[in-house]
């Protein structure tokens, strides 16, 4: 049985302002809650189903276990149709990311991402292609919210993303900066070289004019019939794409 | 003024049943209305703010308009946050592909796809890579669904959709089959040709058996980091940029 304060603290976990002041996130679904425990990540508690048990047998002992109904679990889910567990797993520290981990590869940086699915297919997009650390402005859709972490189908657990001022990283980074502007270099035949950080703007305003400044190589999807624009998320993977099939050729 | 029957109608066309039964769908927002008027659809009726009036003045004078408040527009909208303008729209009928139409270009098959968002996402990249028709298993998402057509931003009034018994259509087609598997071609190295269907599956289940036996050339996103699988509109861009991508190099 849940008490009330317990469903209370869970459900304010919904809220960034609570995620912060408590230092934790959830992860909903057992196939998840193994990919963060598996990743390092400290996993607090872990409420789930009779059913869901013996998925969760291999997990620390450490853990603390909680065996509810599947309509409690309906009362903590963030989703509308609740999985067989959920986790209340600790958040990282927001360390400065150190801009030298991110030489000889390409990390992506998102300026004002703001759509919780866009972001979170973003992160499951650059997990598929080998991408380790995307950095955000500190306005970009929060990471640890419920829906950006149900869309990365467990690969936060395996993305370091960090939040900072993007204007001083890009230029403390020193690294080439692509970004995808409307009048850049054709996206197919860019020579990326072996590093940088590609920029992806916010899905209504794209890229700020300070952030656009600092674009050594900007570069274009070319269009080839009517639509206005490219979900940013879309955007991503294929630049992801484009810089994973340089490898392969 | 909304009387309630106008109101409880236009609520009704958020389900397929309803939008069938009145040949209607709801588009949101000014400017895909004008797509839409621009692509030949037929609207019925645009239920608009004072605001929008002006934004409206282009479109043809037989169609009917009805200023009414935000507080209304609010009523039949299927958004969180009501556009400026709803319009009821005819829906086209869904004639039998003429698959003669889909020689020398790539059409998309979507095999089961449900979310309204991923089919959304895949109409608007298809439309911005210059692809014109998309065929669908009769058990795919309904595009008609509001959350589809939103999802388009517009693309939806210039991208041919058709719902039919897919294996039916593909051993008719005749047409070169590609389709996302685990085991195919390199995509980034695959000879794609002048034209073909290319495949993608459900959600969670990916291709049905039965169309998979169908598939000519299978074509593999190649992983080069831990993710377990790609998201439907993220597999479909990156098919829909390296058909794109020949034609650029």
């Amino acid at each position: 049985m849940l008490s009330k304060s317990q469903i209370s603290l869970l459900n304010s976990l919904q809220q960034k302002k609570f995620r912060r002041e408590h230092g934790l996130f959830i992860v909903e679904g057992y196939k998840s809650i193994i990919e963060f425990a598996d990743s390092g990540y400290h996993i607090h508690t872990i409420y789930h189903t009779a059913d869901a048990a013996s998925k969760l047998l291999n997990l620390s002992r450490k853990i603390n276990f909680h065996e509810i109904s599947l309509t409690e679990l309906g009362k903590i889910s963030a989703l509308k149709t609740p999985a067989d567990a959920l986790a209340t797993v600790k958040m990282p520290d927001n360390d400065v990311i150190d801009s030298s981990s991110l030489k000889n590869k390409f990390s992506l940086v998102l300026d004002g991402v703001q759509d919780p699915g866009n972001m979170g297919t973003i992160i499951r997009t650059a997990d598929w292609f080998g991408i380790t650390d995307i950095i955000c402005s500190e306005d970009t859709v929060d990471v640890y919210n419920p829906k950006v972490v149900q869309a990365t189908m467990g690969s936060l657990a395996r993305v370091n993303i960090s939040y900072t001022d993007l204007k001083k990283f890009i230029i403390y980074a020193g690294l080439p900066v692509f970004g995808t502007l409307l009048n850049g270099d054709n996206i197919y035949t860019t020579q990326f070289g072996g590093e940088g950080l590609v920029i992806l703007g916010n899905e209504g305003n794209g890229i700020r004019p300070d952030i656009q400044e600092l674009i050594t190589k900007a570069i274009t999807i070319p269009r080839v019939g009517k639509a206005e624009s490219l979900n940013v998320a879309i955007a991503a993977a294929i630049c992801c794409s484009q810089l994973a099939a340089k490898t392969f050729k």
